[in-house]
């Protein structure tokens, strides 16, 4: 369903030719049918920042949009003003087709840096998928399946709340580190909020969310997240209850990435508890989900503590007080590290399943946090040494 | 020739049975024969460090030692009161046959985290060495054989300057990081020098070659680069021209840790001009040599452009104050990224030749910085995933 769940949207996914692929569907409409416009969005903080999300940025100060135009196939990052031009014609062409002006449409590209978008397949592709724009099951799914690059499956989601949805698609696979992990995102939701109430829902649930997976350590450029209200359930939810909602979202969507993170054969989930503060737990589960080498041995089964302990081992004191001697560290609930020391024999530890928890104690607080990342495999390099698309 | 290029050293190489390969050389003895007996060292940061940094970091302190014995195939790391308890029992059985006191021998232990030494191979082993110690280019060349571990060549330097001589020898391949290579480094120096001015230089010369190299990101809780002075020269160097000598040293052998990366088919040299300050230039160089996605395009022989500014994008302004469409980035002499935008076609940039430069100019300043990396090949990640001794 993704986008169409909630009431009050139209989705449309196409082939426009911009995708290297001949015949890969690379464009997704998402058009707010109302009665409300609201938009919010959170962007890359990635100081080379794609065209799209410069437009973008602009679109949701004012709080309102009529929809949003994604293509996969080509980022227009790093593409100076004659990129920026060709995103405010793809708004302009959007605007035109739905009745709107293009300071009301969102523009999310995804693919290559440094190359310019085949700006005719563009405008063709929206004249070609406006007629095709529908508020069925089968639209949202084409526009999910449309935004993909190395994703190896679409991913979606749907929630129902005391009378109100939200539905939501994601793309991301590689490039994915914190602060936004590279994905573009789209939430839409028929409750009735303010822009004010959208932005601080999508600010929060991102926070702990999208900004808690790293698939490779790699800030992208086109990095978005968009929450689009139309107020079509007439439902004013309770404030609290809708974060919690977009969290929700958020935490599945972002789970789903890292399920597809490239060439991954583990999803690992690194739990930092005890901590003296949030941010020295973050710190720390950071460190060991950067950690190729970590990354690599779970890659190869190895319950590889050492390169555990040695990745935390990084953090400065002022971030995160402990004594190294007092620690200890868990795989898959094998306790492998007793206060800093080898534990329980490694080979005790199963690493055969898809889910690798690794649980550090460091005894120092009552803080903790949690980051979610991927192995690192053969096949991920050899993703990242072929793509060029 | 390594250590025992310096007049007053002798050294062996053997096999002590502490490395899973059966018959693998893995212990190296180095004895210092004087007249002085000067030392200066340093060690990782890593808050997890091994039993012998701990066990050595002590016997620097004092400024002085007779010699060090370096086991490859177990680190003895996150070993606890018994890892230190085996690093004095080996300085002590080294301290014994030498005719010394234990706080006047080093240790070095690199392999696998989280295992104990098996100590009675230890203590026969330096039994078993000891008459073989020689002065000889034979016995140097033994030494630096014996400390290797996933290393693919021995590592070795030999400098002559004004009369007086430095010879080294180093390992390391893998889990190479920013703040010391994961690496044992042992340069020998037959010049006039007192503790505090190996100490000195010895500082002034890993701040500038270990400290910039960066095979995969990760910082090991092993390193250690020692300096041990034996006068035998009877020449006082210039103290410039001698921080100038060991500065050269460190950054040959530095170099060399690069070539020599685990499953490298590339060096990258990351070189950050025209910045406001060094600490800018390191910045952006550091991250870009920290780009998993880079380094694998690099694997592949792309050119990806897109991928270097997106990762030193992610420096924080404060830190590395620029503008990004007055970037440039050049890759092996093509201009790539122009104002921030696509320069030269990416497909003018021959990327066959073994060693990549890569040249950003950020146009904010007159500061500049290198960092050496390697690329990420399927062969690092085997390396990796298979590594358990």
């Amino acid at each position: 369903m993704s986008v169409t769940f909630a009431r009050g949207f139209s989705a449309a996914g196409l082939s426009a030719g911009i995708s290297s692929v001949p015949g890969k569907s690379d464009m997704a409409l998402v058009v707010n049918d109302g009665p409300l416009d609201v938009a919010a969005g959170v962007f890359t903080s990635n100081r080379f920042s794609a065209a799209p999300v410069q437009w973008s940025r602009e679109v949701v100060k004012g709080g309102h949009a009529k929809g949003m135009v994604i293509n996969s196939g080509c980022a227009n990052a790093c593409t100076g003003a004659e990129g920026l031009a060709q995103s405010r014609k793809t708004a302009e062409a959007f605007a035109q087709a739905a009745g709107t002006t293009a300071d009301k449409v969102l523009v999310g590209s995804t693919g290559l840096i440094g190359e310019l978008l085949p700006l005719d397949h563009v405008l063709s592709g929206i004249e070609k998928g406006f007629p095709q724009l529908a508020p069925s099951e089968e639209a949202g799914v084409a526009a999910s399946q449309a935004i993909l690059t190395t994703d190896t499956q679409p991913k979606r989601v749907c929630l129902q709340v005391d009378g109100y949805r939200l539905g939501g698609m994601v793309k991301g696979s590689g490039m994915i580190a914190p602060q936004l992990a590279t994905m573009i995102c789209v939430l839409t939701t028929d409750a009735v909020v303010s822009a004010k109430q959208a932005d601080a829902a999508l600010r929060k649930a991102t926070s702990t969310s999208f900004d808690r997976i790293d698939v490779d350590g790699c800030m992208s450029t086109n990095d978005t997240v968009v929450l689009l209200a139309s107020g079509a359930s007439g439902i004013t939810p309770d404030m609290e209850e809708f974060t919690a909602t977009v969290s929700s979202a958020c935490s599945q969507l972002a789970r789903k990435i890292v399920g597809d993170g490239e060439g991954s054969s583990h999803d690992i989930k690194v739990s930092v508890t005890d901590a003296s503060s949030e941010e020295a737990a973050l710190a720390c589960a950071r460190a060991v989900a950067a950690s190729n080498l970590f990354k690599c041995a779970v890659a190869g089964n190895d319950p590889n503590w050492g390169r555990i302990v040695s990745s935390f081992g990084t953090v400065p004191e002022q971030i995160a007080p402990y004594d190294p001697a007092k620690v200890t560290v868990d795989i898959n609930g094998i306790r492998v590290c007793d206060g800093g020391a080898p534990g329980q024999p490694r080979e005790l530890v199963d690493m055969t399943p898809r889910e690798v928890h690794v649980d550090i104690a460091l005894h120092s607080g009552s803080e903790s946090a949690t980051i979610w990342t991927d192995d690192l495999t053969h096949e991920y390099v050899h993703i990242n040494s072929e793509y060029e698309s």
